[in-house]
């Protein structure tokens, strides 16, 4: 995920005269009703939220590209994408079976005592904090995935705005709050106004897409409170790709062109870009791979400091000794423009120098040749843990081969014959990771399981049928699914 | 729950010459053949634990009364209690939802766009680190709940002992190493090797259950690390108690002395024993409840360490000028022992003193009388996050002012017209809650969904069926439940 930004409207927060303390009454005061809500009235307003975006996507489009250079037809196709994840969580609220209603009846004779009745559901966390993300204006930002998934579980959400767009967040938050009941999305802009957030005592967890630096002090931060709240941080990702023997020789002209589309696509500004490349040792495809990356052309990065990093990242990596150019392009005069660049080491030299493991959030990858099984298992071991990891395979020949690999790879999707980026809005999708790829590996900010990380169980013993929330209840009001009794 | 334990055995760690990089490089190497087991092996495992348990429960109960004190009645319930955890997890194991399994289709017409095959599912964390109680030398101990989630999760196990029962849990890890492979569960002793393993490399979870001052320091040591870790600490509750006027006009008689039980049961020495009890003024129940903790008999606690914490928590709140003594034993000769304690004050007061909001861990309680239904409402909001909260109410009385009250109560479970103590093990239970109960909201550790603590999930996108894991292949051999398409 991209570097921090330097914060460069000190005056955001004065001039939505928003203090964090303010939003966070706003959501609090906010909680109750929505929480509330019945099911079909929740999923209502997500779906109206999609309809906003669907009917103003043109506008929004054209601010967004104004501040973040993406391009107009990518940004259209990710409002579409935003869409998709509001309708999405909209089914899978309707459906309620994310309540995960567990019931079991009172019983005497059990073992080792007697039972009272038990209900249990999943309830509200609370208001929570969601920072945007500067790569995905609409699907991790206002109304992105996080503040989606939080709506579906019925948590009021404050949005910190990414400095990178800052007119399409307020934007997009005018048109949200035309939908939603007051307070239940608030905007606030500046980084000081996001780390009082993430303090503030009203908020109850908080979701964060950015760099390992600052995800890491957000991190640290609500770690610190008095009384410490879940962080969900999607933080930096290598996503390795592995090449085998087999699928090298047998198509690895292919290979190396669809490598490079992934490291280029949207000027490798994705979490997913794919940063390393291990190929057998002598994989004679050293000059496709050049072909591909020049053949990229240097393009508007997100923003001056986004491309500045890259920069800076990059040469750091393509000074290192145990390291050879393949490819560099030459520095753009545009300051914000990125150079395409690939660069190559051997497995060996990665495993002695875990410097070589920092993500280039940029069009910039690493091709690390290995000799042996062993030299690149043991260093694949050593790769810190990413949002995906992809293997080229053929599956008639590497069976035993790959299956040791799948074991040693340490990712949150596993990847055959693939791409890592372009992640499918679809609810068994799962996007997250071991540190450092994410702060929470037990959880993921696509797919449906995503609204899990803002509810929290409440068991109901021998409450009476009218205390008990509709989910609860013998007449089931609201026809949510209910295990009862047995093993779950 | 309990105070820190002053560690008694500075030599146990070289006693047992295992220091925690060994214990979890033991760990590691299980890991893999223990995640790969068949469900029925796994469940076979969790089933022969708990007859192994059964058949040695005399030489157990009897070394763990030497220990602790606890009762040898009280502790063979406590060993039946450990192995219906165990059988229930088994039970769990089985069913295969516990997976939860999520498979979407390859959909060529999705939007926003082709979408691939996915398949997801919950792998196990691999090696964690479970914190022995002191309180619960069998249930929350070497094969307490935390183990037998971690087991029936795929998980090895290294255990730290508790202080207070260091034989029980050589025995104890002696008895399942019969039963179990190589390296599926180890014990350490020792305050520091308890502290190397929450910082070594090879551990992905902690869980514990303990003081709050203890929990809170390896909570941070976890979240300290270059990779942080998930921590699951159960940590200090009040457990409040509220009963309406209604009730106490009703059945103040019976309250007062289900009350005075469930304080003293155990002696007090339980994480749900109600520490404070919320009663309407001018209640009338002074003697009823002077008569009831009068007929505790002082007995002796967990330990020295106890006994010790035990006093000095109950003088500070004694000797708090907003508080007022009902009952107060004498001091035993017996320095392990306790002497049984209930102090009052009012809920204005209670408001006005944070300090008074500390669990006194041993057979004393706090009784807080309010004058009205906002008083009383007021000053529950006061209150930190609690495992339990109980109401006392009448059905036909007081719904509204009810169903107000549960909205002001910040506890995983609430009880109507029963006592907190005793917790039912079973699938729909929640053991948990908001900090400082515990240290991570969204989990359990009681409960079928105590599992899910040591698990995460992985999608595998396009993957060849013979490189699948069992539970996520078209054939589907281990029978697990498959959701395949739709929302979830």
């Amino acid at each position: 995920m991209p570097s921090p930004v330097p914060d460069p409207s000190p005056n955001a927060a004065s001039a939505h005269g928003r203090t964090a303390a303010h939003a966070t009454a706003l959501a609090l005061a906010a909680a109750p009703a929505l929480a509330e809500l019945p099911l079909p009235a929740r999923a209502s307003l997500l779906r109206r939220l999609s309809r906003t975006l669907e009917e103003n996507a043109a506008h929004l489009a054209a601010v967004a590209e104004d501040e973040t250079r993406l391009g107009v037809e990518r940004l259209r196709g990710e409002i579409r994408r935003a869409q998709v994840q509001l309708e999405m969580f909209a089914d899978v609220v309707e459906a309620g079976a994310f309540l995960d209603v567990m019931i079991d009846p009172a019983d005497p004779a059990a073992q080792p005592g007697p039972r009272p009745d038990l209900r249990r559901m999943l309830v509200p966390l609370g208001p929570v904090a969601v920072f945007s993300a500067s790569n995905f204006p609409f699907a991790f930002s206002v109304l992105g995935g996080d503040t989606a998934s939080a709506l579906a579980a019925g948590c009021p959400v404050v949005v910190k705005a990414h400095e990178g767009h800052p007119r399409l967040s307020d934007l997009t938050h005018d048109l949200a709050a035309e939908v939603l009941p007051a307070g239940v999305l608030t905007l606030v802009h500046g980084r000081e106004t996001g780390r009082s957030l993430v303090t503030d005592p009203e908020v109850r967890a908080v979701g964060f897409t950015g760099s390992t630096s600052g995800g890491r002090a957000l991190f640290d931060l609500a770690n610190s409170r008095p009384d410490p709240i879940p962080f969900y941080g999607e933080l930096g990702s290598l996503n390795p790709v592995v090449v085998t023997p087999a699928a090298c020789a047998g198509r690895g002209a292919d290979i190396a062109h669809g490598y490079v589309a992934s490291v280029a696509l949207g000027q490798g500004q994705f979490c997913t870009k794919p940063g390393l490349l291990f190929l057998p040792a002598g994989h004679g495809l050293e000059d496709n791979l050049r072909r591909a990356i020049a053949s990229v052309p240097p393009a508007p990065l997100l923003g001056r400091w986004i491309s500045t990093a890259y920069r800076a990242t990059l040469a750091a990596l393509a000074g290192h000794p145990a390291v050879r150019p393949l490819h560099l392009t030459p520095e753009p005069t545009d300051a914000r423009a990125s150079a395409p660049a690939l660069l190559t080491t051997s497995a060996e030299e990665l495993r002695a120098h875990p410097e070589l493991l920092q993500e280039c959030f940029g069009p910039a990858s690493l091709v690390v040749t290995y000799t042996s099984a062993d030299d690149l298992r043991t260093a694949l071991h050593t790769l810190p843990g990413s949002l995906t990891a992809t293997i080229h395979g053929s599956e008639r020949e590497d069976e035993p081969f790959v299956r040791r690999l799948t074991a040693a790879l340490s990712a949150g999707r596993l990847i055959w014959n693939g791409w890592p980026t372009g992640v499918a809005v679809t609810p068994a999708m799962h996007h997250g990771g071991p540190w450092p790829a994410t702060t929470a590996p037990l959880h993921t900010s696509v797919g449906s399981r995503a609204m899990a990380r803002w509810m929290r169980p409440v068991a109901y013993q021998d409450m009476p049928e009218e205390l008990l929330p509709a989910p609860l209840r013998r007449d089931n009001p609201w026809s949510v699914p209910q295990q009862v009794g047995g093993p779950s």
